[in-house]
């Protein structure tokens, strides 16, 4: 890692407009967005094991709502909001108050008026969690244009939908970091991203969504892999045939774990529901049919079991470069054996890559604490550069 | 809104014991201490917006016990301890530990070792509510008189049976604000503080009962109008009374929101539970007799229901001063046609003051933080002007 | 109580191994760690009740795992955190979720990549809390070694199935103050840890373990005393006995509170299950067997109300030294005719001791906060001396 200094000063040369923006969707970012994104979680997880205390505020509220149950995500949040000085404060939301225009409206004002973040995760119903994010933005924009709130907090997407960018930019930072630290090192490098078997149902698609439309902006030559049927949102593969082609780099669908694994340098074997499942879902959940969603679920489960032969096991690992392709998972992963009888991943190749999917995990409060310091602040390298001048965040060092 | 250094000097002349003294009841206090509670009320607002850090404390425990669900309120009470540099910590109390002698005494010990405020809300209950927070009071005076507790925490009424003193004050600082700033342009000035529709029962009796408390402090012109049945605690009528006496002001009952709606300029419509509803309702949840609950809750509804026309039209607010009167609500309101099919309020009417409602919640947080520090500290004048002139809340200003 | 200057002299001088270690059982710790805990939490103490900012952290979360419920060890816990400047962060496990290694161990070092400390409560079942702890520490250990987490978070035990170290050690700071706030005059000084009558079942047994095994080690004479059968864990005893040995102490354990308490000097009566029913319990849960359960409780307390007459009443108190020793409970005691018909405890003795039993709990925030300050910092010592020549903790002095 390069020292504080050179990376704040790298910093300075990006050019971006994250300032007063939430950050919902990584495609709707610039790549020089995104690099000064990687770059603030880098110098912060730096300053952090430094001992440097990086806090932006004195005092502020980091709101989250999480509309899905999370361990991880929560977690990173509130360790983003307290390395900045936030005070976490967790808004439990009953879906019948928060849900519809007029209460989404008044609540978003009402939980705002010191809040300088609000983290939303929203990823189980199709064509509702992005949406949702954009009308508390909109009801923000509302209040703070009306003076109603001194402050417009930024909006972090902990999860949609469409998208999972707190995720796939950690995973970029773990990437970059395996490469060499270097962007120009992704360029032309293999990753599948494969679905793999789970005896669970229902998983988002935000996840292999958040890679594909991630990855392909900065030349990777990106696979995606699936047993036919289990689509993402079409959408998402627009966007990354779409970001294959600017940043040269390569977008393709396979129907075959093993295919997309031959000379692949980094796998990223997940289960998810296709995505034709997850509408069904959304609506049978609409009209409160629990007949048709037992059903759905079950159907679903059965299809799953149809495919259990996609597991990333020690064979399938022997055909990507050198048999030493980089394993990635966002976790929990579903271990054949460990925490379930047939899974994701066999026991061999995951305690093989264990440490180093902490290590990718690792990097997410730091980009929910980079995204937070670039919506917030207008010059966050001027800041990041005072911060590191000023003092301890423990008194360790006396 | 004048400069902050001659609102701190305002703040200097008045007169107030309000240090070591919980806030539980606006009626309790003199004019001078509702108007020392106001002053650092928007000094706080005023600091917060221009980014100054108005930390009173570096460490220390807010306490809320909420015996009643709340979201706003909850993140009032976040947001103003917060502010002031503490750490919020929810107690979850289960009615039956605390609800008794020996085990309120002591766990009001046990919980506030490191406690500077304690936040209550009671309010369910006619004859509980500010009954409970006085014994919470005596216990603390109990321990810190022995030495168990090294400061003795304020105590905050975040609504009780008898008063919501967070709330009126909030509305006192909108008022004010809306009248020019000026405590003089209050008088005389007439408030119709009324009833109206809801489909739901059981609505707490405090906001009525603060405002016509509150109001006729400052010489306004206060009209209760209700449905006859549709009493207050009778004790809040006389306060009322006394008040107006007192003050130069006015206050008188009626029994029809058009005549209280005749040349008013402000208008305060919502809904409550008749005082010996609200009796009957304690004395049934007390024999713990979930048939005659039921029961109550019908005959109420159907009572309710005789009253739809207590509804607040654009055809009532034509009545008003100039056509004009300020519409004002503590939020949520039942809104026509919106949050429901029949409501408090036209959804006319509400959208043309909406943002104003905002605003008018805008003042809570910072209400209850001029609670927290006219009670903590002997002079919040001269440690205002200490923050002042100290740093910036956020580096945004770097 | 000595002076600070004096007092931070004075754990200069002690020698300790406390930085980077857990606090799991005080049995495994020397006397100089022992009371080097104890200076720490005095010197807290002294420090916030004097106005003393003592935040060793600026930012940084403190972690809590409570698998039994808690108010007051949860409040002690998040004071502990609030006073050395950490963000209190709860874990809400589900039993199912983290019970087993593979997600243990991944999910100890997810949560804690921004951590300083963990506490854990785990008491109810023989066999499994302590060892929960000890697993959780190898994880951290693990990420820790191989670079995954940047700090290895301290664990501090809020009681597991043997030991009751905050409590203990509280209970501790709360007999030295007692006798005059000198380790040598608690020598031979007789205390009475014995079983008393509650008419609830299941109480854990990590308080008696927990006095017999930490009061030994200060040359104290302990008794323990029980009906027939409420046997503790057989290890516990067997370190009291040793430790009573190497202190020039006494340990002896008899089936009269009668005996007990004679020429006692302070008494501690209490309930707990026996020792097998707790290991019938721990099975019958693993079986989840429900309806042997239910018998286990039937059994008990028909069990337990055979002796009624363990009772900590005016006459008993009568037969200690004279007439005058100190009561010690954890609190909440079961009091006779006050928290239910008959108790542990008669309303008149406990009335006696209330707010001692109130001071005796107000150390245990400043324990906790000991431990994890000689368990997170080398020289606690000098940082102690740097804070307290520092500033102040809220603005009170100016």
């Amino acid at each position: 890692m390069h020292s504080i200094a050179s990376k704040i000063a790298a910093l300075g040369r990006l050019e971006h407009r994250l300032f007063g923006k939430d950050f919902l969707l990584t495609f709707e970012k610039s790549p020089d967005e995104l690099k000064a994104v990687v770059e603030i979680a880098e110098l912060l997880k730096a300053m952090h094991a430094g001992n440097i205390d990086a806090r932006f505020f004195s005092t502020g509220l980091a709101i989250s709502i999480f509309r899905d149950q999370s361990t991880r995500t929560r977690f990173s949040f509130a360790s983003a909001a307290n390395l900045l000085g936030l005070a976490l404060q967790e808004f439990d939301e009953k879906k019948s108050q928060v849900a519809h225009g007029e209460t989404l409206r008044e609540t978003a004002n009402m939980i705002s008026f010191l809040s300088e973040v609000i983290g939303i995760r929203d990823d189980m119903f199709i064509g509702k969690g992005h949406t949702y994010m954009q009308a508390v933005g909109a009801a923000l924009d509302d209040g703070f244009a009306h003076g109603v709130l001194p402050q417009r907090p930024a909006i972090v997407n902990l999860q949609c939908d469409i998208d999972h960018p707190t995720q796939s930019m950690a995973d970029l930072c773990h990437l970059k970091q395996h490469f060499g630290g270097d962007y120009e090192a992704l360029r032309g490098k293999k990753i599948a991203m494969t679905w793999a078997y789970s005896p669970s149902y229902g998983k988002p698609l935000s996840v292999p969504q958040g890679i594909i439309t991630l990855m392909t902006r900065f030349g990777m030559d990106v696979t995606l892999a699936h047993p036919e049927g289990y689509d993402l949102l079409p959408e998402t593969l627009q966007v990354a045939e779409k970001n294959a082609a600017e940043s040269g780099g390569r977008f393709r669908v396979v129907n075959s774990m093993a295919k997309a694994f031959e000379g692949a340098h980094v796998v990223y074997p997940k289960s998810w529901a296709p995505f034709r499942v997850m509408q069904e879902r959304t609506r049978l959940y609409e009209q409160n049919d629990q007949k048709g969603i037992a059903e759905l679920e079950k159907d679903a489960l059965a299809n799953n079991a149809r495919f259990k032969k996609w597991e990333c096991t020690p064979a399938l690992m022997e055909k990507t470069k050198g048999g030493q392709a980089l394993y990635m998972h966002c976790l929990p992963a579903d271990i054949s054996g460990v925490s379930c009888q047939e899974g994701e991943v066999a026991a061999e190749v995951f305690e093989k890559y264990r440490l180093d999917t902490y290590r990718e995990a690792s990097y997410k409060p730091f980009v929910i604490a980079a995204m937070i310091v670039s919506s917030r602040f207008r010059d966050p390298a001027a800041l990041l550069d005072h911060l590191a001048r000023k003092g301890a965040r423990h008194l360790g060092a006396l």
